[in-house]
């Protein structure tokens, strides 16, 4: 998905929300903002929005001296999910469709996102996923690639968000390989957060060797690209992924909730919506 | 009042929303976004909001080309206030006190704000505003100034708002001057639209001589400067008047409606409410 203007306000409140839980010296944040003003010219509207937040997490991290300011917020939100797991377990293996369900959850915990948003409640937000209908439901397809396929690519997102993976992995009894950001930025999980998640004990989990916030290829390391042409059946998680790989020809079912207005003008519906989207299919 | 680092984004998303209107050019606005970046670095957070907002909306006209992209929407939002007036004038009259009535008229005008916010319903709001509490209410301070001054100096905001200014005026029955922006800016009043709302039935017209969306008394002309200073009693509308106006020493009842946390949190109110605030009273 290519830059829309709309989004560049928005890199600013990134900049600005992952920047305040980096340092509270208001001159830095400021110095901040204006490096990000100067680096605006360089951005080319035909770019992926994650190729831009790859550069401004970098440069929150530079400017502000913190490697990984949203390492604890990472922890307390896995810990958040892993508390939830047990219930969300028992509705997935009460549910008439389980695996309906197991997607559903997996969605649901899409809204750990501190990228997008800078409060959310997971209780609710879990609740609300799970009565909500799917703007877009790519199920039957989804049903068919996972009853061909031997094995899983499961590209994650953010931490916490993790936990909700494992739900799903678990319930589609297949091998799975489950891959990570090569290193922070924002709450994306990293190899660490998906360990804390369980995710180890259900899957390999792998670098895609990119630091962006999404799965922009020209980003990520050799063998991840390789793994993704090799892999028949692609699932990948939240906006910064489909942003990453919804030009890009490979088949991917997308699972995400719909965070802002540009990307529910994108894929034809509306902002907070739930959607399983096969690109490619 | 000083600008805030939250500040910041806002400012890209009101060069993009006034740009829209200027042109469809998707580069030139590209263009307009890049040339805000790099003005960003001279910009202090020490300035109020509306001094940047000069500096913004100046850009808009040059880098489109268009020196007054709100004119038709200025003119539509006066006409759709004139239609208003008689209904408005008939609820102040039976009100059993006219004059905060039209204080509230005049504050729910405030609404007709296309820098804050793109889309709004004037009906809708009016109603709102006439049933809302005041968040703050130096009414009686208010009416103690008006009782004894012989002129008051008003400070109006929007155009189409001038309408329901006219109606606090006529019930204030006290020689008024009226101030507008000496140049197009966003869609604040100027000679012209305050004409088309038949200010100058009520009121005599003058020109604050600045072209910043609010009363930046440094950019006024001193004539302005000097008919403050000898104004004892000072009315002032909007966010931007009160930004540009609080820090100074002069008396000034501001009237408004608080359209962001920022502002809200200044003033220690909710946004959305609605105020007459009297600073240096």
């Amino acid at each position: 998905m290519k830059t829309y203007l709309e989004c560049i306000p928005c890199f600013f409140e990134q900049a600005l929300r992952a920047g305040r839980i980096a340092t509270a010296d208001e001159k830095l944040l400021k110095h901040l903002l204006d490096e990000l003003g100067l680096m605006l010219k360089n951005i080319p509207l035909e770019s992926t929005p994650p190729e831009t937040g790859r550069l401004i997490y970098r440069m929150v991290r530079n400017v502000t001296g913190n490697p990984d300011p949203f390492r604890e917020l990472k922890r307390q939100s896995t810990q958040q999910a892993l508390d939830l797991y047990p219930s969300l377990k028992k509705i997935m293996d009460e549910s008439s469709d389980s695996l309906l369900t197991a997607i559903r959850i997996a969605i649901a915990g899409n809204v750990i996102d501190f990228g997008a948003s800078a409060a959310f409640n997971i209780d609710t937000e879990i609740k609300k996923a799970l009565e909500k209908n799917f703007a877009i439901c790519d199920y039957s397809a989804f049903r068919s690639y996972l009853a061909r396929s031997k094995q899983i690519l499961y590209i994650g997102d953010n931490a916490g968000e993790t936990v909700f993976d494992r739900l799903l992995i678990e319930q589609m009894n297949k091998p799975v390989i489950y891959a990570v950001r090569e290193t922070p930025v924002i709450n994306d999980a990293t190899f660490d957060d998906a360990i804390q998640a369980g995710i180890g004990r259900v899957a390999t989990i792998v670098s895609s060797g990119t630091d962006a916030p999404g799965a922009v290829l020209s980003t990520c390391s050799p063998k991840f690209r390789q793994l993704l042409g090799q892999s028949e059946f692609v699932i990948a998680k939240g906006q910064g992924n489909y942003e990453g790989l919804s030009d890009e020809s490979h088949a991917v079912f997308c699972l995400l909730k719909v965070k802002c207005k540009i990307m529910a003008d994108n894929i034809g519906v509306m902002k907070g919506d739930i959607v399983l989207k096969g690109i490619n299919i």
